[in-house]
């Protein structure tokens, strides 16, 4: 009975040690993370009660990885085991002018593969208030597909809010869909919308002049849709970024200052931080605004810690948002 | 223009450290391995030019594999580039009663997926006097089965030695065909067989009493094979082995005595070492009892050695088959 | 809601890696341990569901210990933050004729002095069926012996079993007390004891001629007892030890083989992990000699495991038990 | 018979690796440090004979501390083995916008138990021609507290230099006494007091305007005082510090540029290389403002350096004092 | 038959961890690099075949040395196997204001003391165009200077492109020869030189003004140099770099933009990165400007690489030359 | 003023990582240690006051090594900074049947290069009880055999007990004598011999039988001699050895029991822990049985202990002697 549900792809993630290339590696550092579940991750060490729905294979490195979640404190007990195989990436983490690489080998995974029917959306959202998936999982299979759709039409149907971080890289899709196939009918029941001027226009042919008339349009077409929110990357080099926010609640265009980050420690997982962060302020605060500048502080914590995972107390992610960015240490 | 020619999957070997479980481990140790390529490696070492044949996927992680063998002097000028991914396998090893794990996730590897007409079995075998194939090969895919074929069949043509590695593991072979549908073919090309009484009765079918009664009988129903070959271990813990191994030459049946082997740092790659070994005995010395022995020592000398590769001088291999077991410092 | 339910000290495990001494040290490798709740964890592997119950400093320490009972599956929402300080032990392994060494620095912990009116056991308790506790606890300190002996009469009441490792330092008790002021009343109510000659002579004052006598005299003082069990080391070596167990239930002295453990990787953890075999067994099986087996079996399995966790399937125990100590690699 | 002595609590430090979170963090590096015997340490790698006076626990670990300061060259012949227990500090490093955390279990350590009596002053400080002690320990414990008092009137009546680092934490001083109960019986037998306006007016009651008007007062009030140091950190981030510092000695202010730290390695022992390197100014040149300066440098190089102390040769300091900053390869 | 050939010695890198200075450091991080053999690996990751000339210990070291260039793709040979030592460097890389320190130990290499008659320049050359070398190795030794000369020679009867980096060390030179002695015949031979204003004057007494001018100066002198290159560093800090370089080509000066460089993860092999992109540029692009270029961007690059050895594709140099510096993660 | 004064080579000691070959290690372990400072190390972790004499090069490994001693305990303000290289091994750990390998780089080091004049013996010698030197440093070269001899005949005149350990390896003394031509004049002078029968022979031209027969013509041949002494290893494996010693007091011959070692951690330096363990014998037990049993003990704690240094307490060692091998937990 968890509050907040998510459901993804969660992969083992193999990391050169400190910033050595993939050729020097003679060991890779361990996580297992994915988009969804490291909000998942990220709001539980708040306080959230939350779930995340995947399958891994039944074998040891898939037990691993479910623990890994417990550990940051996600009830895994919807999680489904079996299947052909662990989905992995490769991440080599660059500096100054070098970027990160990351390598993917997620094809025929245990969670593309499972099938739509083997969850139970009832028992898996009772009790939640909050669902929340993202535009990997319906490009990577039919099945993910449609258990996404699933996952989100039963949400719907309880009156659960849904969260849809519509997002995409051109190099999934390979099961014969394209995201116009499918994406708009899972906006179709979402709340809240994670997506920027180039998603609008390439994933539903909305032809839109910036990012203010993308949100009002992807509003029209998509009435269940209450709010559209884009973070803006500056980088300025792989060490050096600069991060910002925007929200449209359907009245007005919200914005957040820029945060300044440097040295970035590991950028992965800065997008789902701020996710997190955000659904975290939407819950709690009465203010979109305080809840947007929460999801950017959230997503610049993040920069700062190993790993796709946000490990953080809601305090320390407030102070950075209050504008405590000077690092003195705590004693 | 290398002497001996090896064909196999080459797979990224993910190792925990230590004698951790995968639970625990938040790094995993990193090589690249596979059964013929370590046969490839070792007998680098000892002067022999090798090649490896195989497919990697054109990444950063294939580029590193291909280096990786490169490192052990292993000519990579054959290896192809491209196709859909990395084969791996997470190996967890054992101590004291505990036995070693491993988890293979090797479907649809960029090996097993390689068009059999994109070796150039001429060009590959130019200058060739071996060339060496593992029963794992046949088992991955169609395409693997029929490259393995033809480069049988191209060495049988110029008058190369072949042996095979006759070993098979049931879960594998999930593309419609079994060891008996494939097997035989490729023995049939087959001068010198490494295999075991159970792997002639349940490949070939053939009813026998023991191991020579298995020789004789092979030999008969493949008149190409001229030897036959088989390794013994006597296991009384993860950590103490004892090795010994049998050779039937067609008149009679040499054998060796047990090397006693404890404590064990890694004994994957054990049975690859005790093949380059043969190979190098029956290359070098004008005695098969001493052949056969310094396939064992060499495979001895591997249980000593981290990783799949037996990285190791003629030298050192040679005063184990003598008997030099004691271990002392060498100054 | 856990099926058992354990309380103890948890402390932060400060272990010098590999074979290092405390002085090379220059990192030391990190867990959370305790008796307790490393039977906890044991079980939580299993699949029994388990909490444990302790209280650890409001700090980003005592938080990481939680996160690490919860990566072994264990319910950490008893657990209470507050108090001065988290129970520190230091750990050198030892190898050959060196043995291990154990530094604690325990006085003043969080769990030591937790007020015991601060555990709610009727809450706790909801569900609950088993209830482990040791001798430890009531060493630390006079806040701890009444929480435990609550705990006891807690679940006595429910008639819940109840399991204690009758078990003592005589460097611990600095409190004013000695144990047999204070373990009787503990063993009072308690269903299985843990304890071999010495300790029933030391705490009870009862004079034994051997352990089977001893047996038949705690039963005899307390009558709640129904079972009696002793594990018997021989130590050849810190690297080296022989493994068995006893049994008194009250009619006869069940009695296992002896297990060969060589070499250990770390026994820290080995008695914690036969008693959660025990109660495993004792659970799940109707054979007492096979339940006392599995404890022996799984304390072997730990002997091959870093940390104090044993972290392991019931297959793999059971596979001990049966004999199968060979290690051979698992594919 | 050491030149310069030095007395305080010497912890354990116990640091995650790299930038990892005291969750994430598998294992700690290893210092052994504190506030004066940084000092110590520091002035030994410049060619002072400096002793350290503490307790230790006798214990593997105790000692291991004891040999740890001697590493740097520290006297540890006036060293005292008993007591309960080290101190021990945790330390996680941050960067950007996350600031280190420090986690401090000190309380009721063998230093802070240790009887005043203890301490042979007229053996300890025999050949000595300076003494320096901090606000740490007075806050201790009434023992601590007297043994500072004990020890710097045991170097006034011996015409001994004495400098007292008069800083505080409120969340030490727990065994009923206030900073102003003690710390002005201490500043009375102090010739060099290193403090800011905020010591002044908390400590000693002193109403100040700026930092002039509190070093004027202060030595009003104190007539042994001839110097007032502070030093003034700019926290861009944690990565990226300016530091700068201020010396009044009796007549006029002197004051450094800023020097530029980016990145920061490990801030922590930053103010003590500061003491350090003032101590070795003053002592060497015939320059207060060439000292104020060196002390700069020293705090400047020990934020490049990890761990606690100041690892760093006289030339390497007096190099950057002079302004060579620009970080060229040395060879 | 390597179509680009390097000589020089090469040494065993032996690094402290991370920032750790040399009294800290509990281990070393390895691996193996000269300045003529990074330019070999740099130039083989880009597809050119390329071998390096040297000599090693016939020892375990002296072929693990051998093995790491093989790594890396470079022909190894020509490389011979013998002699007194393997030499050593030893290197602690700085941040911030503290720069990194080498220290040497290469007196009496066995390259150093290697017959220069030992080199078969014919065979060596077979097929080459491109030969390179430094001014270390006729510092070293009057073997190697010898050996470097013959080399020279050699090269130029065959009408292959030499270039020389006239870049010397005064604490070398100790076998009784100047540079002035020496390195005026080795000019004499080579095409392409890499030089500064000082280098000009220092070694062949020209008087000049400027760059310009000693490069005219430099080409009147040595008719056969058709080629004069230099680069400029600007250190901010030993974490921050600006980095460009001047081609004078007998005609005109070309000279590139500053390309900023923050954090340096490993300046050491900088330089020689930028010759060998140099040497790639002139090669393959018919545009001395994009050469030059192409070398400042694998100077760049190698700044963020652990190791003296560029581990890079041409198509990440090229990317930089383009001016892609925003670090962004390449998916 | 040191009871027991040491003289020798202190080098640099490179271990690979674990069991990893030299071609595999990416990283070295790091230790400083030479035989005669290994005495002085163990000696000093027993409560005796040590001095080594040797020159380490003036630069920051040379620091670092001088540091490593002073960390064990022992007193190096005799140790002299200057000439032109630290002497270096490589050590690869062997397991089962291979044997560790050394690799040697010490010619021309900072102390075989040191002036014979440059000791101050009479000051180093100043308050000495005790003398050792090994048959390493004179075979290093002409000044250190000569430094080696004076500081024989210095502690003879003032009456200082001498002991040598007469050892020699054949691929040293490479100046142009022969032990035969140096080591007779330094045991001319030297009360306590290390010997075994082969040095005798080798060495000395002494024809013997047995060792007892080498005892008594050595004793004869160097009257001075009181005490020949030797020890015996019996290795059943790099991972397994017996050890025992022999005493001939010029009476009789004494001998201890084997004691067994399984498994071995690090046997470099057991016979240096050997030579400690008697010196501190002969020093405070009144018993020369107890003395060589002592020395048997500290060597075979020596194996369970990483490094060359014996870092242990007398206490430990008694125990070892008192036939406590079981390695039990110590708490």
């Amino acid at each position: 009975m968890a509050q907040i549900v998510t459901i993804g792809e969660v992969l083992l993630r193999l990391s050169t040690p400190g910033f050595s290339r993939f050729e020097q590696a003679r060991s890779f550092d361990v996580t297992y993370a994915g988009g969804e579940a490291n909000v998942a991750s990220a709001l539980a060490y708040w306080g959230h009660s939350t779930a995340h729905v995947t399958r891994f294979p039944d074998s040891p490195v898939g037990r691993a990885a479910a623990q890994y979640l417990r550990f940051h404190g996600v009830d895994i007990s919807h999680i489904q085991f079996g299947g052909p195989r662990m989905a992995v990436y490769y991440l080599e983490t660059g500096a100054a002018l070098r970027g990160s690489q990351i390598v993917y080998d997620r094809a025929g995974s245990s969670f593309a593969t499972a099938e739509p029917q083997s969850y139970d959306w009832d028992e898996i959202l009772k009790g939640a208030t909050w669902f929340h998936w993202a535009g990997i999982t319906p490009a990577l299979s039919q099945e993910a597909a449609d258990a996404c759709l699933q996952g989100i039409q039963a949400a719907r149907k309880k009156g659960i809010t849904v969260s849809g971080d519509i997002f995409y890289r051109s190099n999934l899709w390979k099961y014969g869909k394209t995201p116009g196939d499918v994406i708009p009918e899972l906006t179709a029941g979402t709340d809240i919308v994670i997506a920027n001027q180039i998603n609008v226009k390439e994933i539903f042919g909305i032809e839109c002049t910036d990012f203010p008339d993308a949100c009002v349009k992807l509003q029209k077409a998509f009435p269940q849709v209450s709010r559209v929110v884009d973070t803006q990357r500056t980088s300025l080099s792989a060490s050096h970024n600069l991060l910002k926010a925007f929200l449209w609640n359907g009245e007005k265009m919200l914005e957040t200052a820029d945060v300044d980050i440097n040295p970035i420690v590991d950028r992965v997982g800065g997008g789902d931080a701020f996710i997190a962060g955000l659904i975290h302020g939407l819950l709690t605060f009465d203010d979109e605004q305080k809840a947007l500048e929460f999801g950017v502080a959230a997503s610049a914590m993040k920069h700062t810690i190993e790993g796709d995972a946000l490990v953080s107390t809601e305090a320390e992610v407030e102070a950075i948002r209050q504008g405590e960015t000077s690092g003195r240490i705590k004693r």
